[in-house]
């Protein structure tokens, strides 16, 4: 026989058999992470879930390219209601918005070239420049405590290094920040640079498109923000780029080099694609968000927290100064984690286990009485240690 | 405000609202495809796919390293149960087989480099070379109707092109043929030349260990072999390659560049761990998934099938010569759907719709009475045209 003979027997694994009883309790509980927030399934999707569970499950009637199976229908969902969801001419799915920020640079830029990034970026934007060995070249921010991204000063630093691409991030994750991406894409077309937008947390939660921005690609991230499950994503470009970014391969020719010949060949597809409808239509309803993530705001400084980012805030991602609950971890046996265990005793889910300084919250999923909810919740722990 | 107008009002989503109904039907069916016969959801996946749904889902407790996560067991599984299970030092999860070869490709050799693979190699192979820019060497094989790999014909390629890396698809996806792989490990030995095992219709079906074939890199898929939803995968390596494959971010200390920071945040990692200890255990009875083959290709041969590649044969993928359907599709109405849709009204799912020259399939979900039905169908098929 050929294949290989264990040196050792082979060890038996030592996972739980069944992993459901531990993420199951907080089905149910408000849910204010910032990172989940946007990602929770509609029930659509909860079905597709089990019909597309099967590996390779979106592959029954597939011919040799992804974005052409009619059954389920891919094709329809990344040929027809992509492009003006997402106000480009030409989308693909992805693993994930970082996944989308990769194919881009490694498609247009080669190695030792600069990028432009906003002060703000995500991680995965400087680790997506260092996978394709870009020099990055990070714009400021105004600081402390607004962090504002002043656009206008993506123009000198585009005269000094020449970049072959600047992205914005809109939002941020960190405070929710949406910059002037439309004045970006001014400059960016001024320039003739190519100009791409990390809308991570935008696609899927408020109205964004592209094209009104003057962007050449635009960045979505199915798990983060359209109700899909992980690992899913978006990326929308103008039609000048398909042949870069999508170039087919010259060995294969109806495969996709950027994408590895496919990307999204299973259940997270199915769900992205489950949600869509309920997605674009919660997107109408941008407007309620906003406000109440202000009155949210509001309440907490009411409390004497600070919030961080830009005011008055226009978007669900919020950041606090929390140096009250600090100084009670600095007392209290369970240290850092009291407030985390507190709000979990009262049904919220979602603060970074440990974190008291500053506590990053999403207002996206739950609704004005939840929210309530979570102040009071607020308040009575500051009564209670107080 | 900043966000994107609308040029026009959002399109309302045409897509169907729920797309359970178009998968459903084959439930139940006998599954002989190829690509599917490995990804099957075991119940304990079935249970973590619908508790892990949410996007973002895995990442309830995480601290900034996928693979540190403790809830879910993800830092157990990464470092302590796929590394004796892949006979290697260190172990990464991916999005698939072409991402982990995509990874090991991207961080060892630069454009230019070549790499010689064998004539049976996946289209990814291909698809992840030509998107790193590298030359493709690819080595012959036996031709019609065995198409052996002779790893021995790697030696004059090795010496001729110098190659950065040298992979061998284990078995192949056509024909299921099983190489020398241990052979072909000795002469990556000899020569100093990093040796990756496309494993991804091995690692999850039969006994297959990296260290006893002294390969680099094991690289499995979990969608096709691991009862595991997709997109998913493994990567293992010997511990020397771990700080150039799984090198840290210069900007993102915990950050693995190759990783993006990290892959499988969601579901079908979760199905992945889930399905492991049913997968470990089926690994243990590929002896009676071998002769199971065997028995099946020589039934196929008595009703006048060819079976194509080696022969005994020693895996469950297996292509067969039918010109007696090819014929038959000339002169019905179905044309080549023919065959496709009689097996369909018999419960059988899997076969190419369209193709009657060759039939791949899979015998590796269905049981030996399942399979004697599948032979009985392609009987009787015959008969009823013939």
């Amino acid at each position: 026989m050929y294949y290989g003979k264990s040196p050792e027997k082979h060890t038996v694994s030592k996972l739980p058999q069944k992993l459901t009883p531990l993420r199951s309790p907080h089905r149910g509980m408000i849910n204010i992470m910032p990172l989940q927030a946007g990602g929770i399934l509609t029930d659509a999707a909860r079905e597709a879930l089990t019909e597309f569970g099967d590996g390779y499950s979106v592959c029954d009637f597939c011919s040799g390219d992804l974005s052409d199976i009619t059954i389920p229908p891919v094709r329809q969902f990344v040929r027809e209601v992509l492009p003006p969801f997402l106000g480009c001419e030409v989308a693909a799915v992805t693993y994930g918005a970082r996944d989308g920020m990769f194919m881009v640079m490694h498609s247009l830029a080669k190695p030792g070239d600069s990028v432009i990034v906003d002060g703000n970026r995500h991680y995965t934007t400087a680790v997506a420049a260092e996978r394709t060995e870009l020099e990055v070249i990070e714009g400021p921010h105004s600081g402390y405590p607004e962090f504002r991204i002043n656009v206008d000063e993506y123009e000198p630093l585009i005269e000094r290094h020449k970049p072959r691409l600047i992205v914005l991030t809109y939002p941020d994750g960190k405070y929710g920040n949406l910059p002037d991406a439309r004045r970006l894409g001014e400059i960016a077309q001024h320039y003739d640079i190519p100009y791409v937008l990390n809308a991570a947390y935008a696609v899927g939660r408020m109205p964004v498109r592209m094209d009104a921005l003057g962007a050449d690609f635009i960045i979505g991230s199915g798990h983060k923000s359209m109700a899909s499950a992980g690992p899913s994503g978006v990326l929308g470009m103008r039609k000048k780029w398909e042949e870069l970014v999508l170039r087919k391969s010259k060995a294969h020719g109806n495969k996709e080099v950027e994408c590895l010949g496919c990307t999204l060949r299973g259940v997270p597809l199915v769900t992205l694609m489950a949600s869509f409808p309920q997605v674009e239509e919660r997107v109408g309803h941008w407007d309620e968000q906003v406000s109440k993530a202000q009155w949210f705001s509001a309440e907490l400084e009411k409390l004497g927290f600070r919030q961080l980012g830009e005011k008055p805030h226009r978007h669900d991602l919020l950041a606090f100064e929390t140096p009250m609950f600090y100084d009670i971890s600095k007392r209290v046996r369970d240290r850092g984690y009291f407030l985390y265990k507190e709000l979990k005793t009262r049904g919220i889910w979602g603060l970074q286990p440990g974190m008291t300084r500053t506590v990053k919250v999403s207002t996206f999923a739950a609704d004005k009485e939840q929210l309530a909810f979570v102040v009071d919740s607020f308040r009575a722990i500051l009564g209670k240690y107080g």
